[in-house]
């Protein structure tokens, strides 16, 4: 597989490209799937409706990798806690955890177990996939899924989690450890599955300051990768720890055995080039807007495939696909970096 | 005054000390203003009322600096944009900027002159302030207010504004020119009536990837910064892009004249010294949440005097004062400063 191929920094015929959620809302395709499964959680819920909508970009446009659809939060609902989706204000714990008991309540043994219906779009995605098309699997990172269980929902200002952070550490530590230990076993088992790579979205990293985010994220992120190249070396783990630009020289000083490092739109790909590209493959990094004009996509893309040189890189989006893009745009994208990456 | 002597890096007897939003919710005092008033909109337009609410921290806590209390959209609401501060969601423009003829409506000329509420709040502080207390007038960046009269309110994704930038580049353009325009008439008057500093809050820098930051943002703010400079090099004038981690490099290599460049959490303070450090005074920038607790904030400055080590530095918080913060560790990080970094 190509994209394989590339995370191991092998030769490869051009740049592989796949987009940050690439399955999604600007498919008229999925809204009608959506539609069907009645609510986005429902769609999480259902093996073969998530496998179509995993299925969707890469039959449209020939992505190198199809990423399975799910959400993060999946993993704090299986180990216990009630979720739900609010139109237009998006996900929302209405229990979220405050106390020792509410931390003790939480699900450690069982949870990786529960996402069967995950194992199962993924058996089915694999079964419809063509082979050279790499299939990824995901986790939301610890602090990323702390974050939500603590505040219950997406926040601006992070106070209640920081101040848990400046106040009671221990208790902080206490979740991402159990945290830690489902995340191993979900990847464990979505590879078991299937998936040929798995990318661990750290989208709330960009909230900690440099020294909160290495104690409270990176650290955790780094011990379920370890864990996952121990026992498949052949896997590759993707990174993906949003909007550290600042942090990269402590990242490369710290190392760590992953694969590929995932460079979100904030941070200049020259100088992720310049601190982690010998070390590691870099993923990204086009801001999605670009997306919006043909012009600017094509700036965009001309821009970093210069910078990276067909060598040690993925391509991909800087962030997620946004909801109102033109998929005739998305379609140009992919050709444009195919074609200008060819060797 | 010490502050001005630290912003023109001339020697002080300690590191002085201010903070973003110091003027602010978790002041009781504040509050029963704000009630008075009504709303935080008739607070601004109210000279008595607001130049009470800029001395309190100060009779308070000693900082070494006040800071006008005014909000950044005041300016678009003097171009002719209707404003409103929603309770519980923050500003709005009901009549955002969309089309051509909204563009030329803006009143370019007259905006400047109709602020005189503010300036008479700065002429009623000076003349209460004590002498070696400075007062620092601001303004937001064209980027930023641009980014609210355009989107008419926050936003998450800025997907209304970087559409904009990618399909209308000279409209957005268009609309920078007047900004900029406007704020060169606005910090004149501001120092014309008394302010000893002004600071440029780019809070929004953070939303653009590194080339359209040096295009829509960074360009417009070094302009303002130079035109104030040439009429008034005595006035420190203090440039605070938020989010920029990732851009300093550049920063550098542009240059421009201004004297101090405010650092956010986000970014290290070692990086920013080893970028910056030495052409401009660094002004910075403890995580506010560290105030959560007096432990993580004798960590936090601990940190941040050791790097800085008594030389280009004034001392602030990396963000604005958080609401449900105690004042008394307010009164302890000023002390802390102030006798930790005591020659």
């Amino acid at each position: 597989m190509v994209f394989i191929d590339a995370c191991f920094r092998r030769p490869t015929p051009y740049t592989p490209i796949w987009m940050m959620r690439q399955a999604g809302r600007y498919l008229p395709e999925y809204m009608e799937v959506r539609a069907q499964a009645g609510n986005f959680l429902n769609l999480c819920h259902n093996p073969v409706l998530a496998a179509e909508v995993t299925l969707q970009p890469i039959r449209r446009f020939g992505m190198d990798a199809a990423i399975l659809f799910s959400d993060i939060l999946v993993v704090p609902n299986e180990m216990g806690m009630e979720l739900e989706f609010i139109k237009g204000e998006g996900p929302n714990f209405p229990s979220p955890i405050t106390t020792q008991a509410d931390l003790d309540a939480l699900h450690v043994e069982s949870a990786a177990e529960k996402l069967e219906y995950v194992y199962e779009t993924i058996r089915l995605v694999r079964a419809d996939l063509e082979s050279q098309t790499a299939l990824i699997g995901f986790t939301g990172a610890p602090w990323t899924l702390a974050t939500y269980m603590i505040e219950g929902h997406g926040t601006k200002t992070y106070a209640v989690v920081k101040k848990m952070i400046a106040t009671q550490p221990q208790f902080m530590h206490a979740l991402l450890e159990k945290l830690t230990h489902v995340i191993k076993g979900y990847l464990e088992r979505q590879i078991e599955a299937g998936v040929n790579a798995v990318q661990i979205f750290d989208s709330w990293a960009s909230a900690l300051e440099e020294e909160a985010f290495f104690e409270f994220s990176w650290r955790y992120i780094l011990e379920i990768s370890e864990y996952i190249k121990a026992k498949y070396p052949h896997i590759p783990v993707i990174l993906f720890p949003k909007g550290i630009s600042g942090y990269l020289e402590r990242v490369r000083a710290i190392g760590g055995n992953f694969d590929v490092f995932g460079v979100d739109w904030s941070t200049p790909i020259e100088l992720a080039k310049a601190k982690l590209g010998d070390r590691y493959v870099l993923q990204g990094n086009m801001e999605p807007t670009r997306l919006y004009s043909k012009e600017a996509t094509r700036k965009g893309v001309e821009h970093i495939l210069h910078v990276m040189n067909n060598e040690g890189h993925i391509f991909n989006l800087g962030h997620g696909m946004l909801p109102d893009l033109e998929p005739e745009n998305a379609a140009y994208l992919v050709d444009l970096v195919h074609s200008l990456s060819k060797r």
